[in-house]
């Protein structure tokens, strides 16, 4: 797989040459101390504040021409940029100065037996590709993630934010040169085509990752066709079970919240599993609250019993309301037979992301957590605690839901690789 | 990607119906305590002694029709199973048997803020793909590692190695469901075909991870193809490099040791560079010991001139040379400027497995273990030493060179992934 690295620098495609020089400068990031990194972080926030208004008018190209092809106002909304979140953008950035760096941790080490000094340090996992959607502040948010666990970092955007993409690694990049590191650290792939987010996907050996950060469809594309390794994020068809030993009360908040604080995002509550011995009290109480907030409940046949009791709409649920990841204020909801149906449905339908159990029973806390095979098992929280910034990682590229690497939210240390370095005195083998 | 959960189970392919009862069968294993999987282990390894006979008469079925084909010795021989070779093989099972069980360990934990409390635990990858050759010693190996570490695991061997492999699979399923353990923690795919491989690697969602094991184009084929996530193992293009301030008997001793000690094996040397400065001296040398040991050197210019001095034939190197890993008694060999150099040329060709760099000098000790970017970097060790065994992990599965999830030698915990449980009291997000 080096035939890449052998072809002449001047046959590659564009998309190759911008991955070519990621590699080069990959390999000067990976060694400089913290401080280099740092510094250069904290002249990209300034950067970004200093060119605001230079970036709220490419970003206004970007707007004018989503809103002329008849998006949606929350489409036009992720896309845009306004001072406040550029500043908003340039915090970030700083948050990640602070932020330990991960490269040269010893992971494992011992002398072993014959005298050989082994250590398994982290190191920069090289070059990271992000394949994303419309959202500029992603552009920046992976650039520093990226730039502090020493990655040079192939942004693929959107073509819907071009300008905007352009004007913000415009600004990343001037700064990061001005520090003093390579400015190729951070680039735009060329051309916003089909074939250009391909060309990266089969650019084995050339990138290390691929991190896919959007919509179902994007993730489902990339993990089909790419022969880099790639991360699949951010797909959550959270769970939350509420079981016969339950604090209804507990229960109730706890469904409210999942389902409806924040109900686009990915580690929303999706489905309520209702244990049938608390369901005669709970369905009542649920349906009201949720109504309440503003949820359109799709139940089994005791949910819709209890809802034309409460004179209160419960559309059937179908084999397809198990499997959705609505991101809006609907909700499947079900009753089980026991702690262990309730894990056979999420076994069946998650997408392996987050799950839930309200209960005051250890027993019940100990067989959920460990029979239901997702990222994150959550014992009387809410689902929406699965995020880096809650978890206290400060930061996060995304939400795994893959088993391989990392799983759950992603912070700096799982944009590292690590290396086995092993000094002796001559040893040889017998 | 849950329509294949959803396929009713008599639709399914037979390779898809193994796949979904190994899900199964993982489903409980990833409960089991260290006691349930080390007793299966050992009735594994006892019942391989007992059926000793039943399975070296099933593999010279094997041997003969290889034989008959016109196989090489060397092919015969990965392929032969004496009596001392299965019990060598029930041996190595006790050995797992003997290893700490990487799962439930705590990999990370703390009381959030808030009062949540955080853990990150070790769990079961789940199911295991292994793709591999004719080496029927890979299906007892892979399978008691994948058990230990609380994975099913799906073993799609050659054709070559049919009966050895039914026989022996046949004795570990028997030995575990004696021990109480589903059988089908451990299975052949069905059908040696191709189509049956291609289905093993599209089976994502049923699969959670495939390893190949074997030569680089069934490693290229199974990377090149698979949906299901790949962890690429055993190519090895290892190179030694002598510093101009090395000690030059100690250099001669690494480089006969990486080369000729096993050529046959990932971790041996392919390519030496050495630096200018100490090349008159040096070269000589090693010619002298490399050709006593059977080596045949492909050089560059310098190499070739003092092969013509030496009276020792040198063919000229070619990229080719750069390039191939020989698994043989050849090398190739280069002058290089600088450790600089050398280190480009490394980073052109190496597959990433293993680098050796002898010297007396701790700035070019540090320079060449930060700037060299494989699997394992040695400082006055031969290459030989990256090994799972050697490095103290008591058995492996592989040896990564990839970035992603596991580098170097895989051991127990690069077969797990792991899962954050959080438990709160009623926490709800803001």
């Amino acid at each position: 797989m080096s035939s890449v690295t052998t072809t002449p620098f001047d046959d590659l495609s564009p998309v190759l040459r911008a991955a070519y020089r990621a590699r080069s400068a990959a390999a000067e990031l990976a060694v400089l101390p913290r401080a280099a990194k740092d510094d250069a972080l904290l002249a990209v926030a300034d950067a970004l504040e200093v060119r605001t208004r230079e970036i709220v008018e490419a970003n206004a190209a970007d707007t004018d021409r989503a809103r002329a092809a008849g998006a949606s106002d929350t489409v036009v909304d992720r896309l845009t940029l306004t001072p406040e979140r550029v500043r908003a953008i340039a915090s970030d950035v700083r948050d990640v100065v602070a932020l330990p760096d991960p490269v040269g941790e010893v992971v494992r080490g011992s002398t072993l037996p014959n005298g050989l000094e082994l250590r398994q340090l982290r190191v920069p996992l090289g070059v990271v590709g992000i394949i994303y959607e419309g959202r500029p502040n992603v552009t920046v948010d992976a650039a520093s993630l990226c730039l502090k666990a020493g990655n040079a970092v192939l942004l693929r955007g959107s073509s819907s934010a071009y300008a905007s993409n352009t004007a913000l690694v415009r600004a990343v990049r001037d700064a990061v040169h001005g520090a003093g590191l390579p400015a190729d650290s951070v680039q735009l792939v060329p051309g916003e085509t089909r074939e250009s987010a391909q060309e990266l996907m089969r650019a084995r050996g050339m990138v290390d990752v691929l991190i896919p950060r959007g919509g179902a469809g994007l993730i489902r594309a990339v993990v089909e066709q790419s022969t880099v390794p790639v991360i699949e994020t951010g797909t959550g068809n959270c769970h939350v079970y509420v079981d016969e030993h339950a604090d209804l009360d507990t229960a109730l908040a706890i469904l409210v919240n999942a389902k409806a604080q924040r109900p686009g995002v990915c580690n929303a509550a999706e489905t309520v599993l209702v244990h049938r011995a608390v369901a005669g009290e709970f369905l009542p109480r649920a349906l009201a609250a949720l109504t309440g907030a503003g949820v359109r409940v799709h139940g089994d046949e005791a949910w819709q019993k209890a809802g034309a009791a409460a004179g209160i709409e419960v559309e059937p649920a179908t084999a397809e309301d198990w499997e959705t990841e609505y991101l809006s204020y609907d909700l499947a909801a079900a009753v089980v037979d026991s702690l262990d149906a309730a894990v056979q449905h999420i076994r069946l339908w998650s997408s392996g992301h987050t799950e839930a159990i309200v209960t005051r029973d250890t027993a019940a806390a100990r067989r959920f957590t460990a029979t239901v095979d997702s990222a994150a098992v959550m014992v009387n929280a809410s689902t929406r605690f699965t995020d880096g910034s809650q978890f206290g990682f400060g930061a996060e590229i995304g939400i795994s839901t893959q088993k391989l690497h990392a799983r759950g939210p992603m912070g700096l240390p799982e944009l590292t690789s690590t290396k086995y370095v092993v000094t002796g005195d001559g040893h040889v083998r017998d």
